[in-house]
């Protein structure tokens, strides 16, 4: 058995009994680790010193980029940050345990709808090392066992955050934290579908994408995140040339950043001036469709048809004129990514029209793309966004960790008695109890 | 293209208007296909006559059973039933457009998370007529596209009923409904994962693994359905024996019967006999592992490695002698397919342990495995029972085919003024508002 088989075998054997947990010791554990994370910096800034060093190198050989070292090393006061993260897990709500629902079947026969952990969930990650401890932490908190793959150019500093909190959670049970440290684990855990519940890949669209489609093992997240904004006829122009400049550059390099801003022609005169003119002024490449080179030339260049449904992640935009909002509508559902696309509209009809039509995981109106996001929705800590059906999705936080399950209390009970002449019957009777 | 891609494209197409109707739209056209489906009893049982007929060859080939024909065969009576199934269907609660939360981000901006279809649902069923029927009328009142394929011996019966669905729902989104009759459409479809947001295969273990196995859709379902009841040392034995009986013969060929009994060794000389004297006067195989034979050997087989986690779905149960719970728990664990188990026991304490460590969608406690049903759950009607832990499991019901999106509702809003220095902050709070 290869290495990768063991740690993901142990993990879920580990899941049995991390499942049974109360809330007090899961919370004891993460307060441990949060303890032993800032008692131990010293040498944890040591082994982040060693990938730094190494990442010079990769930087000349332009491996790296000077962003990914930046947002790779540590020191006191972001190692007490991620302290205050591992806290601010321990303070959310145990999302295991809660009775959903209890109802009675008949009497004395008495079902309750239960939430329990996945079981063992993989989470490849980008080169953030605060990014190891927080989705150890969350899946901790919510009775999972956790397989983690992080950036081979943070390997010294993973590795440390690795063993701190594998050491303060010696009551936990054994393996329930793994590490995988070479890129051949990763392709031979995708394999490994009896012991992994959930895999959440969080890296380029082409690596979600090699993830999704080399796997039968659920996958949460999104590749691409193709976002638009339809600014429609009733729009207030200074309102949607504030929003989408939002949408655009306060963090362009984003999954909810905006791709492609569509807007209603009868409108179109008045807002694509001072929309061009805003964004040029900020530096953002603008893209127009024939009909925006119609009203302005200078300074937009020319959109492909690549343009449309492309995740630019930079300081470019693609401007298109639409007949109207089914036009706008059609052309989202077609080309977008189903992320976050919204509308600006004063007209509430059309919102709703909108709203109702566009079939993505967030759609908005009257606000920044940029919204969607776990920690702006209140959900605590955010370990994904999902741009697929099933199961979570939209921006997830623990919830997406979990899943629920069926208990039945009965007294004997027989399905016989249920059935034919003289049949009991079901009473299916909502109760107010827990389980 | 070929013609199930251009099936599936109408589908995903006709589901964005799909997801747009109200309840009341969706309950006038279940209405009408069950008044269709009445006024058109006779034609439809001409067409059936048909598959009946062409059936006998088959059987006389032996690629059919007498009871697969008695399933298949319709008569007025059936008809009346599955018209008031369509009915029944109509007088559930809309699972869509619920508002799950509403939470204030910030003074005038509120997010709503709101249930919403899944888009496309593609069904493959068993020989039953009404299956066709019941599956469509689920996914209309749930507001998805469905694509349909039952088996080739049903193929007259299924084509009438999807024509007198289609006439009769001429004012939904064309193209909502789609029937396939060929294999290969079904060998296609599980490459349309842009069109398709979920497969429910319903059939033999095999057939369901090959699915699983050969698609990147998600599928919701279960392969095999391996259930054990485990007799705790404080059991009933009298209710053991019972409930026992009731798991394995009162319906036998389904996937919640059960196959294992593990014994706790302490009651297994009370509990062994009478129960298989109970068995085999039922005409029950009985299989007992090694210590079982040291109690009783008349009428027992030998077990092999093989019985342990085999789905007999057949007269047969076999029977293990376990030293403790924890023995019972690793079994279950290790060869179960985290379907259907339970424990039979007085101890409260034992009964809390057992269910909190074995992982499987329904843990039942002094009750019989065949209760796990979305019937018997009171789920109001069945799509599937899913071994999975991602988005559904166990018996899952309308529910089982939503899922949610977020709608964000703002005036202007954008991300940089929560932002850095002087940044507003959001106040997340629950808000009692609907969508």
């Amino acid at each position: 058995m290869s290495e990768v088989v063991n740690k993901a075998a142990a993990a879920r054997q580990a899941s049995y009994g991390l499942s049974k947990l109360d809330t007090e010791a899961k919370n004891a554990a993460l307060n441990a680790v949060a303890d032993a994370l800032w008692e131990h910096r010293e040498t944890l800034m040591e082994a982040n010193q060693r990938d730094l060093e190494a990442a010079d190198g990769m930087l000349q050989k332009g491996e790296i980029t000077g962003a990914m070292i930046k947002r790779m090393a540590l020191n006191t006061s972001k190692v007490q940050g991620i302290v205050d993260m591992v806290k601010s897990v321990a303070s959310l709500n145990d999302p295991v345990g809660k009775t959903e629902y209890a109802r009675e079947l008949d009497e004395g026969l008495d079902l309750f709808r239960v939430t329990s952990p996945l079981g063992v969930v993989a989470v490849i990650f980008e080169s953030r090392p605060d990014a190891l401890v927080q989705i150890a932490s969350l899946c901790l908190k919510s009775g999972n066992s956790v397989l983690l793959k992080g950036g081979s150019e943070a390997r010294h500093s993973n590795r440390k955050l690795y063993t701190i909190i594998k050491e303060a959670t010696g009551d936990l049970p054994d393996g329930w934290i793994q590490i995988m440290e070479v890129r051949d684990e990763v392709t031979k855990l995708l394999e490994l579908d009896a012991y992994v519940d959930l895999i959440i890949p969080r890296g380029s669209n082409e690596f979600v994408r090699y993830i999704q489609n080399n796997t039968r093992i659920p996958v949460l997240g999104h590749a691409d995140g193709v976002c638009h904004i339809y600014v429609d006829s009733e729009a207030d122009l200074d309102m949607a040339v504030k929003v989408c400049l939002d949408a655009k550059i306060q963090y362009p390099s984003v999954c909810n950043a905006v791709d492609t801003i569509l807007v209603h022609e009868d409108i179109a005169k008045g807002f694509i001036a001072p929309m061009v003119e805003t964004l040029l002024d900020k530096a953002v490449e603008v893209r127009g469709g024939e009909q925006v080179l119609e009203i302005i030339k200078e300074g937009v260049k020319a959109a492909t048809d690549d343009d449309w449904g492309h995740e630019y992640l930079d300081y470019i935009v693609a401007l298109k004129i639409v007949p109207d909002a089914d036009e706008a509508i059609t052309h989202i559902n077609g080309y977008g990514s189903h992320h976050t696309d919204a509308i600006l509209t004063g007209n509430a009809e059309t919102a709703v029209y909108f709203i109702d039509s566009v079939d993505s995981a967030n759609v908005f109106w009257n606000a920044s793309t940029r919204f969607a996001d776990g920690y702006r929705y209140g959900l605590g800590s955010e370990v994904g966004i999902s741009t697929g059906k099933i199961h979570a999705r939209g921006p997830s936080g623990l919830e997406g960790l979990t899943i629920y399950r069926y208990i039945l209390r009965g007294d004997g009970h027989i399905v016989a008695d249920y059935v034919g002449d003289g049949a009991k019957k079901y009473t299916h009777r909502s109760i107010d109890e827990k389980w």
